[in-house]
């Protein structure tokens, strides 16, 4: 079978991977039928994961059909549809047991597929911890729009979750991407008054608009962001802030539009330390959350896009077949083209592999 | 009357000052019976808190007794005994309505007391909004006992409020002054499994142990205190850390001596800005909650004075009357003698005033 | 003046009332422009409520301008137009402190307008606490859309506040009647995947789905209610039960309807005592949460309602004059033509009074 | 070996059993070194538990070695000490997910140890999903310590925790049986102004006093509790009242006693269903919280026994071995000598079995 295979600094390529197996009682073998690419799978390519592994198959975001389980696996069975998480994790552990499956201390705990262990850009994944990884998907929920339930929704879920919203407050998104997206999305849910997000992409701020997903997009390259959203709360600020954007001078506009006693959600990744001048914001009492996803609450997610509550397949903006994916690949580094999210298909293959 | 007053940066003096009066129909007047010193005293001396006014009475740790209200004060009338909030605070604007008094948009708002209007170090007191910032104080509780209600315990219990303390957790308190003694005595009512205090003066170690204060203190100049806390922790790091040291490497070991998800509040002023490394800790998923008190819990930090649940007046080492408060200032910036908190009286004049 | 009269026991009459004065410093008097009938005031009137004192002017739901306020009230200004709030609170007490503001200690704490003292359905009416107990109206706000602010839509969110609703919850309404329109319309803010009405009454159901404030709607006096819910559910139940109606058997339906470890959120008033069959229940753990709003939160939902989140004037399905009032209480009595909430206007008296 | 067998309705009798075997993947076999005796084995004796097996051995609380493990299970090995759960559970299910173990789906979910398959009162037994059900005990942590963690104590924890305790509440306990005394010890933790326990007996009264459980302890048959409890409250009567008695009034004395919003949580079993009498206590917004415990967190117990904050080691009043049990029977039951709880050792067989 086909798979992109990280083979060095700056180069993945299309090659000949290996059928998988069920190693660990516990693990699942997925048919992948659905497929996308992350942000993180070009952090991988641009070598700025130490811990990614040379020679695995890349790839972390899919739903597909479960081929095969381990004796230790519960309730899954051979033809169930699933969608998979960013992050394998014991479910045992201290962290776990708290949901903060990120830092699972299971040498496979954490963001292992794609990573340090064989991913999902290929035909066929094994997956670790199969019944806290793999989540059902119901019938009536198609594989788009469950494709983005394990990892970029899971981050927009968390995000919200730790962001501490209210209803009616005015809630400021920065970066519209596919994961400040999800985070507004996510936000939306809470009923805020309003959610705001700073782009400097025009096309990006379009459809942030056009989808609903914004109720107000500011360029903060041309417009002053932080008086804008002063004007919008009688001065006072954001009552909530996502930094999802990660740009040179983000971290410093999220802060500074954040009124007191604010939440400031630091998801985006940085190349740099941030300064945090603690000096001139004494008695303004923030609160910093930072990091990476917590992906523990996929079922919850997947009941939300069941019920019709949330459906992020609106992202999907362009779709490729597995043997075209280099060119998605070429596609969504480029930003070219209004991408937001490629979907890559896997055709079923019928008679061989 | 006499007072502390601020004269000009470096300069505090005793001298005559005039008998305060009810201005605004929700003010008190309160005859001081107990003030103290605060660190943040000799910051406005050293010239530190720029919105300091020179010429204002200084000090805003006290209790006393009301001599006077306005005609919108509802339910204080003369003679009841009091325990002073650091923060005056309307009770009705956005910030107060949640709590976040600090904040609090009227003129009068916030730390005024001593600060920008007269405050404590001398016989009488105007009090703005008497209603939201005395609380009376119970019959068989000292005066020495609530002298703290209103400052540095309020802090204390603010700090361990917004810290996510759990039982069973792992606490870690940087710095034993009086401030992080506060913190832990808070800390404490959560029932941690320990609380782990980091402070370079031995004396204050000792204090912190012998009074069962801390359960461990550690050295920082001399011992390795993240190896010590993860040996604790099965290698994991504090659940939660308080930062009430604000020491030039202080804000790092917060950081670095929590675990992963674990919340670490920042209660110190420092000199300059901190740097957050965010790349190095992504994933680590800290919450840091920074900033000074709000302080809008008196009346609950008086129930539990008076139910015997906290003590604080442990912390006063040193007694003077109000004509010998230079001295006291003295020795308490000195950090000589084992002094942790002054309490200066003022003694009742019968005759005249 | 003229305003509605409780003359004794099955009596309202429209008669002459005095004009209203400030009394206490921190009153307010306030020309009623848009006043509202509640089910309370029919209770009133047939005598069920003990504490209502004959010869009182009711109502309790209104918007209107402010005429004067006393010395002690802090930003209301003569000309300000404001939405009142049911319970009368001082802000200041053991249970104002926590939000509990219906159980408020003062003698006019808790519901005192149109019950203990005179109330709204006239012309002009005295609010003590004004500071608490009005809420100013933006411009851009209708006197219709802040109407039920601080009754009906204060219980709505009250009790979607305490119902511990999750995004992605199955919530049942019982009771389709305006309260709980009211609740369903709040409960909506936090997410869940659908609300499930249960209502006799064919046009209000039509009414609840019509306005999409129901997802689905049951006749309980047809359908077999909790069946069609664990359908919905897996079998499990209703995550949450905001029981609004109180008739015979809902309690009943409100705890057999909810799943293990729901909350039931009781709303509605009985006439009599209900059973509560916990050895039948024991291991199910439910959770009640019972009685009447405490109706704390005027300024977010009139945040909610300006921010377009919220829109509470579809339930005025009448709309009467001052002089007519009597129509209306008979209209909203029996129930007939529609009838949802009826809306009063008090013309502005130009020349006399 | 040797085990206490449920006969028949009234009857129970040691007498000879299988040794029992791993039979799904994520079962382990324990061999019991201590176990104890609770009043739920009594109600299976009584016949008034339906649900129980007859032919099964009884007894669910207990601490024992862990003698073999299926392949499906992760971290315990043989040879571990153990401390057992009252509930065995999946740890997947809609349930499990969100803590409420008590409610698990599965056929082997909830109490089935001693009551639906055999049980603890022997030398061997089977544990099922012994990954989530059985906790690791730390070597300086006796057997006796941690004999309750998974049943007794953890209704307590449970309680304590849905209980809504802040520090400085007034929290009064129904009954100072074994559970009610974990109820008040776990209370404790949370720092309440202090604890009132009601009961009849006034050996459990002097106990609860004596071990420092209780702050004033209550004959409900001889004084007036309610009266009392608001005497110590400014009249407003207990913040949390949890009901952990069962007796004939106690349920209208737990409501009665509390105060307006209030939390009053049922940990008792009735015989027969309760009257709530809605309208009367109309407006006080109690919450009731009800039912049997969900022992999720014994590792947060554990935790707390091995740092020394708890030690419930100290309800042991009398202790057993094996082939005496049915003794510890006849003591348990009649309540007599002071008991309160039993501790019923098991002798290593050295040669035979």
């Amino acid at each position: 079978m086909k798979g992109v295979v990280y083979v060095s600094e700056g180069c993945f390529r299309l090659g000949d991977r290996e059928r998988p197996a069920v190693v660990e009682a516990g693990d699942a073998v997925v048919r992948v039928t659905l497929s996308s690419i992350c942000a993180s799978d070009l952090h991988i390519r641009e070598g700025s994961v130490p811990r990614a592994v040379p020679g695995i198959t890349v790839g972390h975001e899919f739903v597909g059909v479960v081929e095969e389980v381990g004796p230790g696996v519960g309730d899954l069975r051979p033809g169930d549809r699933v969608a998979a998480n960013v992050e394998t994790f014991c479910g045992e552990c201290f962290y776990c047991r708290r949901g903060y499956v990120n830092n699972c201390t299971h040498p496979l705990g954490g963001w292992a597929l794609g990573c340090r262990i064989d991913g999902c850009q290929t035909e066929l994944v094994r997956v670790p911890f199969a019944d806290n990884c793999l989540t059902p998907i119901p019938d009536h929920v198609t594989d788009e729009q469950a494709l983005f339930t394990g990892d970029i929704l899971s981050t927009g879920y968390w995000a919200a979750d730790i962001s501490d919203i209210s209803e009616g407050d005015n809630v400021v998104v920065i970066g519209a991407g596919p994961t400040g997206l999800c985070c507004a999305m996510c936000a939306r849910l809470r009923s805020p008054a309003r959610i705001v997000m700073l782009e400097v992409s025009p096309w990006r701020r379009t459809f942030a608009l056009e989808h609903g997903i914004a109720d107000v997009c500011i360029d903060p390259s041309s417009e002053d962001a932080e008086s804008i959203v002063r004007g919008m709360t009688d001065g006072r600020g954001a009552d909530v802030v996502m930094e999802v954007a990660g740009g040179e001078d983000t971290f410093e506009t999220a802060w500074r539009i954040a009124r007191p006693n604010a939440t400031v959600c630091v998801v985006a990744m940085y190349p740099v330390p941030q300064v945090l001048p603690l000096p001139d914001m004494y008695g303004k009492n923030l609160t910093f959350r930072t990091g990476g996803v917590d992906a523990s609450h996929c079922s919850e997610i997947m009941g939300l896009i069941s019920d019709g509550v949330l459906d992020p397949s609106v992202l999907i903006t362009h779709r490729f077949t597995l043997d075209r994916i280099m060119e998605a690949y070429d596609l969504f580094a480029s930003r070219a083209d209004g991408v937001m999210k490629v979907a890559v298909s896997v055709p079923r293959p019928d008679a061989e592999n």
